[in-house]
């Protein structure tokens, strides 16, 4: 049971057949040629006046730059694909920023840039901020997405977000607090295994310790074990595992060391971020941990154990990347979302509290429709889903106090769930008057 | 007689209540969620392979790339409104990706880049080439436009246009080839004087002359005075001057001296891109050119002489920039078509024989539907023009050798006709469904 050949063939043949998968169109009416006075010259003169003695803020207001996203990537970690280049990766830039459109109402435009190198990268993203209400990090290899995000959150004075991070570690921890939900554990009692120390398992980590996972209880594990204090790998001060380094100081209290199967012994959780399977982590390992475990084999196209193997070996709660096996656990219920509540309240930046006010949102929104075993989290097609979490998002940003825009709480409400609609009213219009064949 | 105000407060609240004038949406069906797993993961891993194996320009066919033109602006000289910076020049650039859209079918987006920095600029347009199928230059300072024109041109395969340079040539053309049938002339009698020398008056001079205006009948007239051999002021071997001083060693064969009047005298044609007027040319200038004068003044908001006081001088045929009064000569009649042309065959540059062109495209079009004093050019709602212009650039790009995709004629007039109707289509129905109120 692979991923079924048919999508690659059916995906290539539509892919040439519509030429690509979105197009640039008109928000406003056009009726006669007159209206150009309005849209362009001479009207047009205002609303750049305007902005010049207001200041630049206000370009966010005269213009759709308010709700546009760049989906940025350097072409370094595409899919499970890796290191294929700008042009290779596009497609996958261009399916995002159909999924933030689709899901959230956020206009959004693929940038694949023809550099590897981090600070051309940083540069190009800054000089290109003024025509941006948000930025979308994509598939850049590490360590130099921490680094990317890092320097460009700082600089810019717009969301920037890097999906294989926030995005991930946001669904995983609606995940885990779901799963401990149904197997009744708490947060700041649990121990946690993380298979793989790259981005997402960085990320996860630090948000599972945001929301009470104690730090010393996650044991991270890399190509070359336990990550633990006295790895003379991580010692080096080389910045390349700076953000490795980071974890090691602070997780795996008792100072575990060997390989997956150490780290997994005795603990609740087990979320793996590593290597397609199936076969990578093993049976027995699940057996070896505590009572009603929660299991998360998330590689990709193939979990690192089939969700069957696991169940057999006792994991009470199992959750994958896969949608044709229960509880996906999927990216896309977050960043949509998450830009949505930002962009409507005109958001500096997506704060750290910002993410965990939307893992919480997807698992109470879960929980309220009804959560079991195998539906720990909504799925994709909820449409009330992103308008909750998006009204969640906005409302923390709000109170942490790093938002332009001042919306009223019934505003919000009427702004999001609008803009949410939009896309679906708008294919329905287009297929139904042959726009879209 | 001014720009009437109206059009600004008209244009400042309607760019406030649409709060920009884009969107992006998607181009293909999305019927279920099981949609995703083509245009997404995992089937969208099959067009990437397939780019990464046969080749980057493979992308132009799997994505929306072919069809998508960046409009690029560092906010050095917006409209008549000079350096106001990235963000105050953002609606500007987003009006023209509208016009894009609009008059030729041609997915745009604003790029407004946070720099001054001409090789920066330079960088970061290299950086983004995967992405597009096209640059548009627009409203960047001199001579710096025309060192980032020269260089993008070189370093690019995709096409690079500055539309204050080609865009404006192209039309000034146009107008001079019918107004020289009203008049009876032929461009290789005709002398020539151009009233400012920047990107404009340089590249007009230079379209004139490819189609058969002799060098030397040209007079070229900046702040100093005529452009001549021998002025110490070009003789720098200054950077800044260098596009300047190429004219000056080819036109003014007789080494002319003087100001405004001495150039003008004993011409058949003046165009004037210099300052707003009126007063800016006297009408003893025109009563001193040679019989039947045509006498473009296309400074904006407001001609350097009033068309009235132009005729009462003499002019036989005069045109301004402004759509109040007749013949207007406007860029809009070139831009759309010139990439919908070379867009649909996949040409790798706009040459200087794609842009000739266009121009006789349109004068042929406005000569097919009757010519007079008061009509020299089409109007921008005449969509038939846009497809037959689009065609000729097409054609002729294929004869130059500089396309990637074998279109047949008649395949070529389908592709550009669908194209260009879709969005007067779609804003129908957009408008009958309460997409756009």
């Amino acid at each position: 049971m692979d991923v079924k050949k048919d999508w690659y063939s059916i995906s290539e043949e539509l892919h040439r057949r519509y030429r690509g998968k979105l197009e640039v169109v008109p928000k406003v009416p056009i009726r006669s040629f007159d209206d150009f006075s309005i849209w362009y010259t001479p009207g047009v003169a205002e609303p750049c006046r305007r902005i010049k003695a207001g200041g630049k803020e206000l370009s966010l207001e005269y213009t759709f730059r308010w709700n546009l996203v760049a989906v940025v990537t350097d072409g370094t970690r595409v899919l499970g694909l890796g290191k294929i280049g700008p042009e290779a990766g596009l497609p996958v830039m261009e399916g995002k920023s159909l999924l933030f459109k689709y899901l959230g109402g956020v206009d959004a435009v693929p940038l694949a840039l023809a550099t590897t190198d981090a600070d051309k990268f940083i540069e190009v993203v800054k000089l290109l901020e003024p025509s941006f209400g948000g930025i979308n990090l994509e598939d850049i290899e590490q360590p130099k997405c921490f680094y990317i995000l890092e320097k460009l959150r700082n600089a810019l004075e717009i969301p920037v977000w890097h999906d294989d991070q926030q995005g991930t570690a946001v669904v995983n921890l609606a995940a885990v607090l779901n799963a401990l939900k149904i197997v009744g554990k708490k947060l700041s009692d649990i121990r946690v295994a993380i298979i793989g120390a790259g981005a997402s398992g960085i990320a996860t980590a630090k948000y599972l310790m945001a929301a009470g996972v104690k730090a010393g209880n996650i044991y991270m594990v890399d190509t070359k074990g336990i990550l633990h204090r006295d790895r003379a790998d991580l010692r080096t001060g080389d910045f390349s595992v700076r953000w490795k380094k980071e974890m090691a100081d602070i997780t795996n209290a008792e100072g575990r060391v060997g390989g997956m199967a150490e780290a997994i012994k005795g603990t609740d959780v087990l979320i793996g971020l590593s290597t397609p399977g199936p076969g990578v982590i093993k049976p027995e390992w699940i057996r070896s941990m505590n009572d009603n475990p929660v299991v998360f084999p998330l590689a990709n196209p193939v979990p690192e154990i089939w969700p069957w193997e696991a169940k057999e070996a006792g994991a009470k709660v199992v959750g994958t990347a896969r949608s044709d096996f229960p509880n996906q656990i999927n990216n896309s219920l977050a960043f949509p979302a998450v830009f949505r509540g930002a962009l409507t309240v005109g958001a500096r930046k997506i704060t750290d509290g910002m993410c965990l006010a939307a893992a919480y949102a997807i698992a109470e929104f879960a929980e309220k429709e009804g959560i079991s075993n195998d539906r720990i989290l909504p799925t994709m097609d909820e449409v009330e889903l992103y308008i909750y979490e998006a009204i969640k998002v906005a409302e923390k940003a709000v109170e942490e106090g790093v938002v332009r825009r001042k919306v009223s709480r019934s505003e919000l409400e009427t702004d999001i769930r609008e803009l949410i609609l939009r896309p679906k009213k708008y294919l329905k219009i287009a297929e139904e008057n042959s726009l879209i064949k």
